[in-house]
């Protein structure tokens, strides 16, 4: 159970209605997904939170799958259960299949490795790199 | 400094040469990065290692460059100095902009913060999600 | 499932009692929760944590809400399900709202994207910051 | 060394200028920290970062201090170097002292600890916290 | 519900059967546990993994109970549900008590107190340690 | 730089005094290093911390030298360099190898892979590790 009320439609006032309504309307969706209806606790976050990820995650240098598939790596990364399952999602609507959903784990388990690896040695970094 | 010594080419046994000769050969570099030649104090973890990331950054359902930006995402999450220094010019050498670099951060930074307002609001993963 | 059984209770040794009546005191509720149960396991450890949590809690330079704060912040940084919880729940007893804990994510979440730019940038530190 | 490089004033085109300036102007300082300088790479992006940051550390529920310390706690908790100094830069100009910083990292170290014991105990949680 | 269909013995194609039939015999048990069987997805990816973790966890300059203590430490650390508790049933399988885990967890906890009192104070390397 | 001053035994109170003996006499060193110089500014700070560390990593159900290479796995973890460098230092002054410390490095290496794998597949706990 979420630590704060989830505002449902119904319930929400005009300011949070609008956010609510540009969401479905840029994703192509009839519903709202739960951390928005927690976040609209506090309707300026909401905005805020929402003006952010559409700006971020909208095409730019880089494909909107690629950035969905890096939403995933971090979210694996941090172990947030909430973020893995909504962007894993979001990756397969925008063309992820399973093979490059595992193919990804793999890059994200090795770098997580290799990582450990250099701290733990405390490699200097190469003046080539720099 | 790092925790042990730096194993360098002329010092290397034929084990350990065989491994750097192949990271070269792959990479088509004429000199081996510090991360290696600190592993080569275990010449069996050194080619473990190096077998796997050969084996996960071949190129396969993801093209090479975006598994380089992964590794990187990765990195800057975990805050793995020697790993974003070495990822961040691997995945230039890809073809990798500033600006595709600048906005590669961008996604990680919002779902660094994005990943701890769903925890911090122990918000619930949809039944769609799942 | 913990991974270790929780003492009750009526089954607790009298080492154990005289913390949990400790605890119990200190927050003037009647009841124990599982994260003492847990910890019971090794009586030495129950009392060598809770004199941690009593002292490092206690009020000081910064007061005990704002406290309570940090330790939310930390446990929605981290993704500790229970500690969200439990420290949410304690905040909210020393007087947090529902504005002050979307404020205080908001911050939270601010901070996480922000550490990752900085680090992904590696940025390097001011001398005026030193 | 910055992964891109610090853009400075006088280089600066007038958008990265307009939002120098009013960093400068907000925090009434007459330089502006290198972590600006290297997200000025993307103007859109520098624009964007600023005006999250001004927005989210703004008075409001909490006060500023409070605010700039919770800041201080995530960068400690993710060891984010360059964070750490310019946010204990900040607390300190808004009056924290060495006694409350110290305090501040008790609580850190503390919260760190226990998530960790709640985490590897995977301790449930209480319906009472719910 | 994991984010990918779990493979089952009786349905998996040979090269993935032969992979379960090592870890049963490796382990000495008469079930595959669901880490492996979400992995078999990719078969390549599952064999490689395995690979891995037999040589990693071999017998060597450690004792295997002592390596696996180690993984259950860094996976509180990384709060993994799955991995502590499957890492935590090996570590039991190979000898650990009750004793054995508490005090392995109080030496987790406090090294991610210290670990943040460090990073939190930016104490610098002595160089009698380098 | 640290973030306070280090406070060196000739200007030291006779409370900071009186733990860095102990300190010193414990360890069997002749000097103090700047991780306790720092918690100084806060003399029961450095008290409360000393005391937990000589409690926890005192032999008990674990060997010493088992218990300093948990704390290095963990600092590695969590890319904490100082105490990766001090813990190290420390777990060789107790018998550790370079052979040791290679493999040690391994397990931490793969658990943190191995955890992102659980976690971005979002494997669920098989009923039998209960």
């Amino acid at each position: 159970m979420a630590l704060v009320r989830l505002i449902e439609y119904p319930q929400a006032s005009p300011e949070v209605r609008s956010v609510y309504d540009d969401i479905m309307k840029t994703r192509g969706v009839d519903w709202i997904n739960n951390f928005w209806k927690a976040l609209a606790n506090d309707p300026k976050e909401l905005a805020r939170i929402w003006a952010n990820v559409k700006r971020v995650m909208a095409p730019g240098a880089l494909d909107p799958l690629v950035k969905e598939m890096i939403y995933v790596a971090v979210s694996a990364t941090n172990g947030c259960e909430y973020c893995t399952h909504s962007h894993t999602a979001a990756a397969r609507k925008k063309g992820m299949s399973d093979a490059m959903l595992m193919e990804l784990l793999a890059v994200v388990g090795l770098a997580n490795e290799t990582n450990r690896l250099a701290n733990g040695l405390r490699v200097e970094v190469d003046p080539q790199f720099k």
